[in-house]
């Protein structure tokens, strides 16, 4: 839970001089923890309840030791068949990928799943709201791409091992990083991708 | 993937004589067996995409053995803080826990933790459709209990250890067990949940 007002009137403060300061990269984030404390904003402002799904593993045998807790000793990262984050907006079905790149210019399509493009597939036929968040490590810059035009560029351009950048700024958008929250996608999803 | 014609023609004749041909237990099915290849009808038929949260695990310890995949040597359960089930269903959130007992008359309340009834709470706010299904095996009657009458009676009646069949059936909808699919939750919500 994000709940510190001291440190966020600070944060909001040193936001109007210095912007590199509320850069989740430079106060230690990964972007993955950074989503996960959007996520925590997000749900303790009572504005959504969006949740990473927890990693998928096949567990292949356990121990019970005496008097503690079971023990799981072989078990396997199994790969995920949907996608990371899920959860709901205002009645909407949110749905969503996160990845990051250390590519300067485009973004490797390994990170994504036949599986996965076949859940977000489905997932925009039952009306879901579904998109993946692209990070840029190198110049920090995140957008949010819509699964429609990840599965297109994915399906029609089989065999391309990367989708340029230029591709994700004509179809996606930026996400400007804030302070709290620090990924603020939900904007984009009220603007963009909500019907009134 | 449900999709064996000749068993299910076979089930649905079945049926009509005896209707205990259709019990998921008698078949060696699990409540959550039984429920998984219910979602995986619905997935198939385009109905709606509902999936089962991989069980949280706590990793500790992970082996890297030469030209292997990567080993899980130490892991440790966790609590779900969130309910097992979530999904989309024709632009809808749906999310749910499905739990089981073995007693005749009532429900015990240990099957839910104080998280995930919050959890539940802050679903219905951001207006998803959410509530648990609840199986008695011996009587193998199952119900689908709006979230809204559990959490009522979980906060009103704190330090009652489990919840009357009389409530259940009260505030709650039986579920007629079918061939395919063999939990049709589906239909309650259809009937009972969705605004027109």
């Amino acid at each position: 839970m994000v709940n510190y007002p001291n440190k966020l009137n600070r944060r909001l403060i040193s936001n109007k001089t210095e912007t590199q300061v509320t850069d989740f990269a430079n106060r230690g984030m990964s972007f993955e923890t950074a989503i996960n404390a959007t996520n925590d904003y997000y749900l303790s402002r009572g504005l959504a309840v969006i949740h990473k799904k927890p990693t998928p593993v096949q567990i292949v045998k356990v121990d019970y030791p005496r008097r503690s807790r079971a023990k799981i000793v072989e078990a396997y990262f199994r790969h995920a068949s949907t996608t990371d984050y899920s959860g709901v907006y205002r009645g909407y079905y949110i749905d969503f990928e996160a990845k990051e790149t250390r590519q300067k210019n485009s973004f490797p399509l390994k990170n994504f799943h036949q599986h996965q493009i076949d859940h977000m597939a489905h997932v925009l036929e039952q009306q879901g709201i579904c998109f993946v968040l692209l990070h840029f490590s190198i110049s920090q810059q995140t957008f949010l791409l819509p699964a429609k035009s990840l599965i297109a560029f994915y399906t029609e351009v089989k065999g391309q091992k990367s989708m340029p950048l230029d591709y994700i700024k004509k179809h996606g958008y930026p996400i400007e990083q804030g302070a709290f929250p620090q990924i603020p996608y939900l904007d984009i999803i009220e603007k963009k991708f909500v019907r009134r």
